[in-house]
């Protein structure tokens, strides 16, 4: 029997293993992590992406430009429920210039993983910045 | 028996009922729709917020303070597992100050609820600023 335990570590670990390659330009270990019906948003984007094709699309031009030296993947927490995992995390970005590390991104991340006959695959992913620096501080109770 | 068909438009009511709420001030009814073990991004947020009592604390002091007068809740799609369902979809919420009508707030959302005996409950929620303006367009390519 697997246990929820061993669900949360082998998604984690999942998640780990794309972000490493992502880090160094690579969004393949990802792709390969996509199912064929994933929805996605990151703040580039103008509107949810849908489907792994568009997503191969969208990581194309990118592939080869990305760089993470060092990652924290924070207070990971997995949501299970029947054959879907539900992963979410913060993460901050570091890169090391001239001797000198600095964080370059932070994240919010959501990654609901459903389980396949091949593996865990992510059907849904989120990523958005946080606290981004707006002209507006919060335009719902401004 | 229940289809995805009814599934996706019960979800789809649901959030529907609460955005109206949401927009006249009263965070009300998505405290109700939150499971205990809720687990929440928004951009305003250091980190995630975990659970119920966090997220009623978290709304309290905007309370009667949140005004959208007009949302257009786009490409909604229902991911069903199980008795789970993830719900994703565009937001721009608008805003008429002397008779003129603005957009104020555009938005990547992500409910992921799950199935209970009391109805559909949100156990993850997950809100972003579309193209939010930054110093660096992304630091991860830059």
């Amino acid at each position: 029997m697997t246990t929820a335990i061993d669900v949360a570590a082998e998604v984690i670990a999942l998640e780990r293993a794309a972000l490493d390659r992502w880090g160094q330009g690579d969004p393949s270990v990802y792709l390969a992590l996509f199912a064929d019906e994933i929805t996605y948003f990151d703040p580039a984007q103008e509107q949810r992406v849908d489907g792994a094709a568009a997503m191969a699309a969208l990581f194309a031009p990118i592939t080869g430009k990305i760089r993470v030296d060092r990652y924290d993947l924070l207070r990971p927490l997995v949501q299970q429920h029947g054959d879907t995992a539900l992963l979410s995390f913060n993460l901050v970005s570091y890169r090391t210039d001239g001797g000198r590390e600095r964080a370059i991104s932070s994240w919010n991340a959501t990654e609901a993983y459903r389980r396949t006959p091949q593996g865990w695959r992510i059907f849904h992913s989120h990523w958005s910045f946080i606290r981004p620096e707006l002209k507006d501080a919060n335009p719902e109770t401004a």
